[in-house]
């Protein structure tokens, strides 16, 4: 379960009720597994656990402790020690197993916290009981304070152009398609198509590029947006939302690639005609964007202009002149 | 250094010469101390560290050894053992420090992995030279299968309607705007411009929402996103850049949302011209969304339709609707 979404299942609770993890979702998760209700450790644990409560709920967590106990046996537990969080009956330890922590038929006393995306960041396996929740609130504490700094993908990502030509695999691109087209989008209207360039249709795509796109000629695949203004809202005030929405999908696109290591740096010096011809996209759709991928390569394969942009810092402009607080910030037009 | 970037640091080498880790950007890092060269468990680890390179390598990830030895030191020790990964000396332990890994003094034998972005994913601290290696190559392989999923924010971001109304930290609002400005954009234009509203000129904005966003109402605060085509390109063949670059922009505002557990639910119900009235923002400016903040809500404050929406299953159309290989996707417009 390292690194995965951790929310997948349903375990009946104490109470016998269904309780499907991803009702977790968007709040942190402490997941804690313990060998057996009522035993002195477990006991302790759970206690713990409820003492400070308030603490992890305050930070936005939920406590949920699993065993292998039967809910009516966790019902007993529950009452005795005043426990208020969520207790699961893992009887035949099929999420015990999914989490590796199940060992010789019996649980290893070891806590998952997951974050509001259901993903798992931190593990203790065989944990020893005293000082564990203080550790466990110390770390989400320090998960939560990283996680207020600006996304890690977004804080990274460059518009390289440095590429290596090795190919990607079929499913990462796929994959690259699949987080763009979570998008939101108007009237959830989907304006977007995709038309990944590979083989000879690249080669054909790459023809149309301008010779300040040189670098462009070493991607293993190139991914076409087009659109239509019909596919999307139109609404008063010259709204036309097609574009806009291709944007907000191809950003997605964008930290899906920076999670794998794939430069996606989006162009617009292309001839979008002979694109449009290459590809079959209709005439009359807008191709907005060549998205370039490929992964990184060497620098020095770059003209001095390219090189510099790719090593030197990166340029934007000052947060005020594009954020204004219940006022247009100035104007710079 | 839980969960935090973990490579603003620069270090000597073994050559003596300025390492910056963060020239190790975009690959796996796995960087492990250890408290002294030439000792037993230190020459262990690291000759097994040097026979896995290749595997760490041919997974896109960079071994980095530190101690608190001189470089001359590491030299000896990596030209006796054939060491090839770079060995960083860490007289003063400020890395060691920052990591939390220098007790009295001394380091305490570590190991941390760092993904792509040079986010710390994971950690090994006291560690057990026998089977130490094999297991931080299982948990790489474990952290670059997860990577290949869809991004979990992503995965997980709905366009949700019930919000809390409780303020958000100005703090987390700027960071949402610093990560939508980290956006590409054509010729690097930024033609994006945010007002956030609160307070008093929220009230106004609320008021120019129709009745189907009642549910808005609620929102501690709401993103107004402007911009004018002249702001960024205009290129032939109708291509006008400044919407789909603020899509760009509002699509990086809304993963950060998601990470810090908030809403961000962009909206296109509003009367434009007396949003901008309220705002200030220019008649000949495109105001091409609100975007609604809010911490998640309650369902039962919803409508049943908006209800539904928010519990049931997410529609997209079937991929194939939107990506085609090669060839445009069969068109439904």
């Amino acid at each position: 379960m390292l690194f995965d979404f951790g929310l997948d299942f349903t375990l009946p609770d104490k109470d016998g009720r269904a309780f499907p993890l991803t009702s977790l979702l968007g709040r942190y998760v402490v997941l804690y597994f313990f060998p057996r209700a009522g035993t002195p450790g477990c006991t302790r644990e759970a206690r713990e656990f409820q003492e400070n409560l308030p603490r992890f709920r305050s930070q936005g967590a939920e406590v949920v402790g699993v065993s292998p106990d039967s809910p009516m046996r966790l019902a007993r537990f529950a009452e005795r020690n005043a426990l208020e969080f969520p207790l699961l009956s893992d009887e035949d330890g099929k999420l015990a197993e999914a989490y590796g922590v199940r060992s010789e038929g019996k649980f290893v006393r070891s806590t998952f916290l997951l974050d509001r995306a259901g993903v798992v960041r931190w593990a203790w396996r065989n944990v020893l009981v005293p000082g564990h929740v203080e550790e466990v609130l110390t770390t989400l504490e320090a998960l939560i304070k990283a996680e207020r700094n600006v996304n890690a993908l977004i804080a990274v990502r460059r518009a390289k152009r440095a590429l290596r030509p090795d190919p990607i695999p079929q499913e990462d691109i796929t994959r690259l398609i699949e987080a763009a087209h979570l998008a939101p989008s108007c009237f959830n209207n989907q304006p977007w198509r995709f038309v990944v360039a590979q083989g000879e249709k690249l080669e054909e795509v790459k023809k149309a590029l301008p010779g300040g796109n040189y670098w462009a000629l070493k991607a293993p695949a190139i991914v076409a947006v087009a659109s239509h203004p019909d596919l999307d809202c139109r609404l008063s005030d010259h709204r036309d939302y097609f574009l806009f929405d291709c944007g907000l999908a191809v950003g997605f696109l964008m930290v899906q690639a920076t999670q794998i290591g794939l430069v996606a740096h989006p162009i617009a010096g292309y001839d979008p005609l002979a694109v449009k011809r290459a590809l079959g996209i209709p005439e009359d759709y807008i191709l907005i964007t060549l998205v370039v991928l490929g992964w990184p390569g060497d620098p020095a394969d770059l003209s001095e202009k390219h090189r510099e942009l790719e090593l030197g810092p990166r340029i934007r402009r000052p947060l005020a002149e594009v954020l204004g607080w219940n006022a247009f910030p100035k104007e710079e037009k």
